[in-house]
Protein backbone atom coordinates (compact mmCIF):
# COMPACT_ATOMS: atom_id res chain seq x y z
CA UNK A 1 0.00 0.00 0.00
CA UNK A 2 1.81 3.68 -1.26
CA UNK A 3 -1.28 5.46 0.35
CA UNK A 4 -1.98 6.14 3.38
CA UNK A 5 -5.28 7.84 2.49
CA UNK A 6 -8.74 6.24 2.63
CA UNK A 7 -9.81 5.82 -0.85
CA UNK A 8 -12.79 4.15 -2.08
CA UNK A 9 -11.82 0.79 -2.69
CA UNK A 10 -8.78 0.41 -2.16
CA UNK A 11 -8.73 -0.62 1.43
CA UNK A 12 -10.57 -3.30 2.82
CA UNK A 13 -13.63 -1.77 4.19
CA UNK A 14 -14.05 -3.44 7.84
CA UNK A 15 -11.22 -1.34 9.15
CA UNK A 16 -11.35 2.57 8.16
CA UNK A 17 -7.91 4.27 8.99
CA UNK A 18 -7.82 7.00 11.63
CA UNK A 19 -8.09 10.38 9.90
CA UNK A 20 -5.40 12.92 11.56
CA UNK A 21 -5.96 16.36 10.19
CA UNK A 22 -3.34 18.11 11.50
CA UNK A 23 -1.02 21.75 10.71
CA UNK A 24 2.22 21.45 10.77
CA UNK A 25 2.65 24.95 12.78
CA UNK A 26 0.10 23.28 15.59
CA UNK A 27 1.86 22.89 18.76
CA UNK A 28 -1.19 20.51 19.77
CA UNK A 29 -0.80 18.87 16.78
CA UNK A 30 3.23 18.08 17.88
CA UNK A 31 2.03 16.86 20.90
CA UNK A 32 -0.89 14.39 19.03
CA UNK A 33 1.73 13.62 16.55
CA UNK A 34 3.87 11.58 19.33
CA UNK A 35 1.45 9.16 20.45
CA UNK A 36 -1.28 8.92 17.45
CA UNK A 37 0.30 5.98 15.55
CA UNK A 38 0.48 3.51 19.15
CA UNK A 39 -2.83 4.69 19.16
CA UNK A 40 -4.20 3.65 16.14
CA UNK A 41 -2.01 0.26 16.62
CA UNK A 42 -2.97 -0.54 20.29
CA UNK A 43 -6.73 -0.77 17.97
CA UNK A 44 -5.83 -2.40 14.71
CA UNK A 45 -6.36 0.77 12.65
CA UNK A 46 -3.56 2.72 10.56
CA UNK A 47 -3.57 6.36 10.96
CA UNK A 48 -3.88 8.73 7.59
CA UNK A 49 -1.78 11.74 8.47
CA UNK A 50 -3.21 14.72 6.52
CA UNK A 51 -1.53 18.16 7.03
CA UNK A 52 -3.71 20.96 5.60
CA UNK A 53 -3.04 24.92 6.60
CA UNK A 54 -5.08 26.38 9.21
CA UNK A 55 -4.90 29.53 7.96
CA UNK A 56 -7.03 28.91 5.35
CA UNK A 57 -9.51 27.25 7.75
CA UNK A 58 -9.21 30.44 10.46
CA UNK A 59 -10.77 32.13 7.47
CA UNK A 60 -13.95 30.41 7.53
CA UNK A 61 -14.53 30.28 11.23
CA UNK A 62 -13.06 33.71 12.22
CA UNK A 63 -10.27 31.97 14.21
CA UNK A 64 -7.42 33.08 15.36
CA UNK A 65 -4.11 31.38 16.27
CA UNK A 66 -5.06 30.29 19.71
CA UNK A 67 -1.31 31.68 21.51
CA UNK A 68 -1.88 34.93 19.98
CA UNK A 69 -4.75 35.32 22.23
CA UNK A 70 -4.51 37.58 25.07
CA UNK A 71 -4.85 35.59 28.83
CA UNK A 72 -5.87 32.34 26.60
CA UNK A 73 -2.56 32.62 25.00
CA UNK A 74 -0.19 32.60 28.39
CA UNK A 75 -2.79 29.38 29.47
CA UNK A 76 -2.24 27.31 26.36
CA UNK A 77 2.18 28.05 26.95
CA UNK A 78 1.50 26.92 30.47
CA UNK A 79 -0.96 23.62 29.10
CA UNK A 80 1.52 22.72 26.33
CA UNK A 81 4.23 22.58 28.33
CA UNK A 82 2.60 20.82 31.40
CA UNK A 83 1.36 18.50 28.46
CA UNK A 84 4.68 17.93 27.09
CA UNK A 85 6.10 16.86 30.44
CA UNK A 86 3.28 14.50 30.82
CA UNK A 87 4.38 12.68 27.33
CA UNK A 88 8.02 13.23 28.51
CA UNK A 89 8.86 14.67 25.08
CA UNK A 90 10.75 18.37 25.28
CA UNK A 91 8.90 21.55 23.99
CA UNK A 92 9.54 25.14 22.78
CA UNK A 93 7.53 27.69 21.28
CA UNK A 94 9.86 28.79 18.26
CA UNK A 95 10.78 32.11 17.90
CA UNK A 96 9.03 32.76 14.91
CA UNK A 97 5.64 32.04 15.92
CA UNK A 98 2.92 31.84 14.54
CA UNK A 99 4.72 30.40 11.11
CA UNK A 100 3.74 28.84 7.56
CA UNK A 101 3.61 25.71 7.36
CA UNK A 102 3.17 25.40 3.32
CA UNK A 103 6.64 24.06 2.70
CA UNK A 104 6.42 21.39 5.23
CA UNK A 105 2.91 20.39 4.42
CA UNK A 106 4.12 20.62 0.42
CA UNK A 107 7.14 18.16 1.28
CA UNK A 108 4.78 15.70 3.07
CA UNK A 109 2.51 14.96 -0.12
CA UNK A 110 5.40 15.22 -2.16
CA UNK A 111 7.35 12.84 -0.65
CA UNK A 112 4.04 10.74 0.35
CA UNK A 113 2.87 10.08 -3.13
CA UNK A 114 6.59 8.64 -3.33
CA UNK A 115 7.17 6.83 -0.13
CA UNK A 116 4.50 6.80 2.34
CA UNK A 117 6.86 5.35 5.26
CA UNK A 118 9.36 7.96 4.77
CA UNK A 119 6.52 10.68 4.69
CA UNK A 120 5.41 9.63 8.22
CA UNK A 121 8.94 9.79 9.57
CA UNK A 122 9.77 13.39 7.79
CA UNK A 123 6.42 14.17 9.18
CA UNK A 124 7.64 13.35 12.42
CA UNK A 125 11.23 15.37 12.00
CA UNK A 126 9.42 18.25 10.98
CA UNK A 127 7.12 18.52 13.98
CA UNK A 128 10.51 17.61 16.11
CA UNK A 129 12.23 20.25 14.58
CA UNK A 130 9.75 23.31 14.71
CA UNK A 131 8.61 21.79 18.54
CA UNK A 132 11.26 20.11 20.05
CA UNK A 133 14.21 22.32 19.21
CA UNK A 134 12.83 25.57 17.79
CA UNK A 135 13.53 25.47 14.75
CA UNK A 136 12.07 28.04 11.86
CA UNK A 137 10.11 25.29 9.28
CA UNK A 138 8.62 27.95 7.45
CA UNK A 139 11.55 27.99 5.37
CA UNK A 140 11.96 25.80 2.48
CA UNK A 141 16.00 25.50 3.44
CA UNK A 142 14.86 23.92 7.04
CA UNK A 143 12.36 21.59 5.40
CA UNK A 144 14.92 20.63 2.80
CA UNK A 145 17.90 20.03 4.82
CA UNK A 146 15.90 18.08 7.41
CA UNK A 147 14.37 16.21 4.36
CA UNK A 148 18.04 15.68 2.92
CA UNK A 149 19.09 14.68 6.63
CA UNK A 150 16.93 11.31 5.88
CA UNK A 151 17.76 10.26 2.60
CA UNK A 152 15.61 12.74 0.23
CA UNK A 153 17.72 13.77 -2.71
CA UNK A 154 17.48 17.81 -2.03
CA UNK A 155 17.22 18.75 -5.47
CA UNK A 156 14.65 16.80 -5.83
CA UNK A 157 12.44 18.37 -2.76
CA UNK A 158 13.79 21.65 -3.71
CA UNK A 159 12.27 21.47 -7.26
CA UNK A 160 9.35 19.90 -5.82
CA UNK A 161 8.03 22.62 -3.28
CA UNK A 162 7.96 25.29 -6.42
CA UNK A 163 6.45 22.40 -8.48
CA UNK A 164 2.71 23.62 -9.63
CA UNK A 165 1.45 19.81 -9.32
CA UNK A 166 2.17 19.92 -5.66
CA UNK A 167 1.00 22.91 -4.86
CA UNK A 168 -2.45 22.16 -6.55
CA UNK A 169 -2.02 18.82 -4.58
CA UNK A 170 -2.19 20.64 -1.14
CA UNK A 171 -4.43 22.65 -2.00
CA UNK A 172 -6.67 19.75 -3.25
CA UNK A 173 -6.01 18.76 0.37
CA UNK A 174 -6.76 21.63 2.34
CA UNK A 175 -10.27 21.60 0.33
CA UNK A 176 -10.97 17.89 1.08
CA UNK A 177 -10.36 19.22 5.27
CA UNK A 178 -12.79 22.21 4.56
CA UNK A 179 -15.15 19.50 3.15
CA UNK A 180 -14.72 17.26 5.75
CA UNK A 181 -15.82 19.84 8.53
CA UNK A 182 -12.01 20.39 9.64
CA UNK A 183 -11.73 23.68 11.52
CA UNK A 184 -9.04 23.23 13.97
CA UNK A 185 -5.83 21.49 14.76
CA UNK A 186 -5.36 18.16 15.31
CA UNK A 187 -8.79 16.85 14.86
CA UNK A 188 -9.18 13.29 14.34
CA UNK A 189 -11.90 11.70 12.85
CA UNK A 190 -12.99 8.01 13.85
CA UNK A 191 -15.57 6.46 11.66
CA UNK A 192 -17.07 9.76 10.81
CA UNK A 193 -16.92 10.60 14.31
CA UNK A 194 -14.84 14.18 14.89
CA UNK A 195 -12.86 14.80 18.00
CA UNK A 196 -11.17 17.66 18.08
CA UNK A 197 -8.15 18.66 20.47
CA UNK A 198 -5.17 17.09 21.69
CA UNK A 199 -7.18 16.37 24.84
CA UNK A 200 -9.55 13.93 23.64
CA UNK A 201 -7.40 11.62 22.55
CA UNK A 202 -8.63 9.90 25.82
CA UNK A 203 -12.51 9.38 24.23
CA UNK A 204 -10.66 8.68 20.81
CA UNK A 205 -9.73 5.96 22.41
CA UNK A 206 -12.51 4.90 24.54
CA UNK A 207 -14.45 5.25 21.25
CA UNK A 208 -12.59 2.71 19.39
CA UNK A 209 -12.96 0.54 22.71
CA UNK A 210 -16.75 0.55 22.98
CA UNK A 211 -17.47 1.63 19.26
CA UNK A 212 -19.14 4.39 20.03
CA UNK A 213 -21.64 5.56 22.71
CA UNK B 1 -17.79 26.67 57.75
CA UNK B 2 -20.16 28.51 56.22
CA UNK B 3 -18.34 29.50 53.44
CA UNK B 4 -16.56 27.78 50.56
CA UNK B 5 -14.39 29.93 48.92
CA UNK B 6 -10.69 30.17 50.12
CA UNK B 7 -10.10 32.90 52.85
CA UNK B 8 -6.66 33.53 54.19
CA UNK B 9 -6.84 32.35 57.88
CA UNK B 10 -10.23 30.47 57.33
CA UNK B 11 -9.24 27.35 56.22
CA UNK B 12 -6.47 24.56 57.43
CA UNK B 13 -3.34 25.74 55.03
CA UNK B 14 -2.60 22.24 54.23
CA UNK B 15 -5.50 21.17 52.08
CA UNK B 16 -6.72 23.82 49.81
CA UNK B 17 -10.26 23.65 47.79
CA UNK B 18 -10.52 23.00 44.40
CA UNK B 19 -11.78 26.38 42.85
CA UNK B 20 -14.14 25.89 40.04
CA UNK B 21 -14.82 28.89 38.13
CA UNK B 22 -17.65 28.65 35.87
CA UNK B 23 -20.94 30.94 33.73
CA UNK B 24 -23.88 29.40 34.69
CA UNK B 25 -24.44 29.86 30.75
CA UNK B 26 -21.77 27.77 29.63
CA UNK B 27 -22.91 23.94 28.49
CA UNK B 28 -18.95 22.64 29.14
CA UNK B 29 -19.27 23.68 32.79
CA UNK B 30 -22.66 21.72 33.01
CA UNK B 31 -20.80 18.72 32.26
CA UNK B 32 -18.22 19.57 34.71
CA UNK B 33 -20.71 20.11 37.47
CA UNK B 34 -22.31 16.98 37.26
CA UNK B 35 -18.80 15.52 38.15
CA UNK B 36 -16.78 17.55 39.89
CA UNK B 37 -17.69 17.49 43.21
CA UNK B 38 -17.05 13.50 43.70
CA UNK B 39 -13.68 14.15 41.75
CA UNK B 40 -12.70 16.48 44.97
CA UNK B 41 -14.60 14.32 47.41
CA UNK B 42 -11.99 11.37 45.62
CA UNK B 43 -9.01 13.18 46.92
CA UNK B 44 -10.53 14.81 49.95
CA UNK B 45 -11.03 18.13 48.76
CA UNK B 46 -13.69 20.44 49.05
CA UNK B 47 -14.75 22.06 45.67
CA UNK B 48 -15.58 26.00 45.73
CA UNK B 49 -18.10 26.97 43.14
CA UNK B 50 -17.56 30.16 41.65
CA UNK B 51 -19.79 31.56 39.19
CA UNK B 52 -18.57 34.42 37.45
CA UNK B 53 -19.72 36.37 33.76
CA UNK B 54 -17.72 35.14 30.65
CA UNK B 55 -19.32 38.11 29.08
CA UNK B 56 -16.88 40.14 30.86
CA UNK B 57 -14.23 37.92 30.22
CA UNK B 58 -15.06 37.78 26.65
CA UNK B 59 -14.41 41.88 26.75
CA UNK B 60 -11.11 40.73 27.95
CA UNK B 61 -10.11 37.94 26.00
CA UNK B 62 -11.69 39.15 22.38
CA UNK B 63 -13.75 35.64 22.59
CA UNK B 64 -17.12 35.11 21.19
CA UNK B 65 -19.46 32.78 22.46
CA UNK B 66 -18.18 29.04 21.25
CA UNK B 67 -21.74 27.52 19.65
CA UNK B 68 -22.10 31.01 18.08
CA UNK B 69 -18.75 29.93 15.74
CA UNK B 70 -18.82 28.81 12.48
CA UNK B 71 -18.13 25.53 12.25
CA UNK B 72 -16.84 25.06 15.58
CA UNK B 73 -19.96 25.46 17.34
CA UNK B 74 -21.28 22.36 15.21
CA UNK B 75 -18.74 20.75 16.41
CA UNK B 76 -19.51 21.70 19.95
CA UNK B 77 -22.64 20.47 19.85
CA UNK B 78 -21.90 17.43 18.67
CA UNK B 79 -19.56 17.17 21.28
CA UNK B 80 -21.22 18.30 24.14
CA UNK B 81 -24.22 15.82 23.69
CA UNK B 82 -21.40 13.06 23.18
CA UNK B 83 -19.77 14.35 26.67
CA UNK B 84 -23.16 14.06 28.33
CA UNK B 85 -23.74 10.58 26.84
CA UNK B 86 -20.58 9.51 28.45
CA UNK B 87 -21.86 10.80 31.39
CA UNK B 88 -25.46 9.48 31.36
CA UNK B 89 -27.24 12.82 31.63
CA UNK B 90 -29.63 14.45 29.82
CA UNK B 91 -27.97 17.77 27.45
CA UNK B 92 -30.54 20.06 25.60
CA UNK B 93 -29.29 23.51 23.82
CA UNK B 94 -31.61 26.03 25.63
CA UNK B 95 -33.90 27.42 22.86
CA UNK B 96 -32.63 30.85 23.76
CA UNK B 97 -29.05 30.44 23.88
CA UNK B 98 -26.38 32.34 24.99
CA UNK B 99 -28.51 33.82 27.66
CA UNK B 100 -27.50 36.18 30.10
CA UNK B 101 -26.83 34.52 34.03
CA UNK B 102 -26.73 37.35 35.80
CA UNK B 103 -29.45 36.58 38.04
CA UNK B 104 -28.62 32.50 38.60
CA UNK B 105 -25.10 34.10 39.68
CA UNK B 106 -26.41 36.82 42.16
CA UNK B 107 -29.05 33.93 43.23
CA UNK B 108 -25.97 31.85 43.97
CA UNK B 109 -23.57 34.15 45.88
CA UNK B 110 -26.78 35.72 47.67
CA UNK B 111 -27.63 32.40 48.60
CA UNK B 112 -24.14 31.32 49.81
CA UNK B 113 -23.68 33.93 52.62
CA UNK B 114 -26.70 32.32 53.91
CA UNK B 115 -26.43 28.73 53.90
CA UNK B 116 -23.64 26.93 51.47
CA UNK B 117 -25.03 23.43 51.19
CA UNK B 118 -28.20 25.37 49.25
CA UNK B 119 -26.72 27.49 47.39
CA UNK B 120 -24.64 24.09 45.85
CA UNK B 121 -28.01 22.43 45.15
CA UNK B 122 -29.72 25.42 44.09
CA UNK B 123 -26.77 26.20 41.80
CA UNK B 124 -27.04 22.13 40.26
CA UNK B 125 -30.59 23.02 39.78
CA UNK B 126 -30.12 25.63 37.58
CA UNK B 127 -27.91 23.75 35.67
CA UNK B 128 -30.18 21.06 35.44
CA UNK B 129 -33.27 23.71 34.57
CA UNK B 130 -30.78 24.78 32.07
CA UNK B 131 -29.15 22.38 29.87
CA UNK B 132 -30.86 19.33 31.53
CA UNK B 133 -34.61 20.45 30.73
CA UNK B 134 -33.47 23.51 28.43
CA UNK B 135 -35.29 26.12 30.63
CA UNK B 136 -34.75 29.99 30.47
CA UNK B 137 -32.63 30.39 33.34
CA UNK B 138 -31.91 33.75 32.22
CA UNK B 139 -35.14 35.01 33.35
CA UNK B 140 -35.51 35.82 37.14
CA UNK B 141 -38.60 34.64 37.49
CA UNK B 142 -37.41 31.23 36.58
CA UNK B 143 -34.47 31.36 39.06
CA UNK B 144 -36.96 32.45 41.96
CA UNK B 145 -39.13 29.91 41.16
CA UNK B 146 -36.49 27.37 41.04
CA UNK B 147 -35.12 28.56 44.22
CA UNK B 148 -38.71 28.41 45.99
CA UNK B 149 -39.16 24.62 44.66
CA UNK B 150 -36.46 24.55 47.24
CA UNK B 151 -37.55 26.28 49.91
CA UNK B 152 -36.10 29.57 49.72
CA UNK B 153 -39.00 32.62 50.19
CA UNK B 154 -39.82 33.66 47.39
CA UNK B 155 -40.27 37.52 48.62
CA UNK B 156 -36.42 37.55 50.00
CA UNK B 157 -34.87 36.16 46.59
CA UNK B 158 -36.83 38.50 44.54
CA UNK B 159 -35.51 41.70 46.22
CA UNK B 160 -32.04 40.11 46.81
CA UNK B 161 -31.81 39.81 43.01
CA UNK B 162 -32.54 43.77 42.85
CA UNK B 163 -30.09 44.44 46.13
CA UNK B 164 -27.52 46.64 45.62
CA UNK B 165 -25.27 44.49 47.97
CA UNK B 166 -25.78 41.31 45.79
CA UNK B 167 -24.74 43.07 42.61
CA UNK B 168 -21.66 44.16 44.11
CA UNK B 169 -20.68 40.78 45.93
CA UNK B 170 -20.99 39.17 42.09
CA UNK B 171 -19.25 42.20 40.77
CA UNK B 172 -16.09 41.64 43.35
CA UNK B 173 -16.34 37.98 42.45
CA UNK B 174 -15.84 38.36 38.61
CA UNK B 175 -13.14 40.97 39.13
CA UNK B 176 -11.77 38.70 41.21
CA UNK B 177 -11.85 35.80 38.81
CA UNK B 178 -10.21 38.43 36.33
CA UNK B 179 -7.50 38.93 38.71
CA UNK B 180 -7.00 34.86 38.76
CA UNK B 181 -6.15 34.98 35.15
CA UNK B 182 -9.67 32.80 34.30
CA UNK B 183 -10.80 33.38 30.53
CA UNK B 184 -13.24 30.80 29.75
CA UNK B 185 -15.90 28.10 31.43
CA UNK B 186 -14.93 25.76 33.16
CA UNK B 187 -11.40 26.74 34.35
CA UNK B 188 -10.49 24.51 37.85
CA UNK B 189 -7.49 25.67 40.35
CA UNK B 190 -5.85 23.15 42.00
CA UNK B 191 -3.42 24.79 44.64
CA UNK B 192 -2.33 27.56 42.07
CA UNK B 193 -2.46 25.46 38.63
CA UNK B 194 -5.15 26.42 35.76
CA UNK B 195 -7.12 23.82 34.27
CA UNK B 196 -9.62 24.74 31.42
CA UNK B 197 -12.02 23.09 30.00
CA UNK B 198 -14.66 19.29 31.27
CA UNK B 199 -12.22 17.56 28.94
CA UNK B 200 -9.18 18.51 31.68
CA UNK B 201 -10.73 16.66 34.35
CA UNK B 202 -8.24 13.60 33.65
CA UNK B 203 -5.51 16.21 34.14
CA UNK B 204 -6.97 17.82 36.94
CA UNK B 205 -7.76 13.90 38.83
CA UNK B 206 -3.59 12.84 37.35
CA UNK B 207 -2.40 15.89 38.99
CA UNK B 208 -4.56 15.26 41.67
CA UNK B 209 -2.91 11.88 42.26
CA UNK B 210 0.49 12.93 41.73
CA UNK B 211 1.00 16.55 43.32
CA UNK B 212 1.65 17.51 39.85
CA UNK B 213 4.64 16.82 37.03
Amino acid sequence: MDRKSPKKGRLPSMVQPIAFYFDFSSPYAYLTAQVVDELGARHGREVAWKPFLLGVLFKVTGQQPLLNMPVKGDYARLDLARSARALGVPFVVPESFPFHSVAAARAFYWLEDRDAAAARSLGKALFDAAFGQGRDISRAETVIEIAAERGVERAAIAAALQDQAVKDRLRREVDRAVEAGVFGSPILIVDGEPFWGHDHLPDVERWLDSGGW
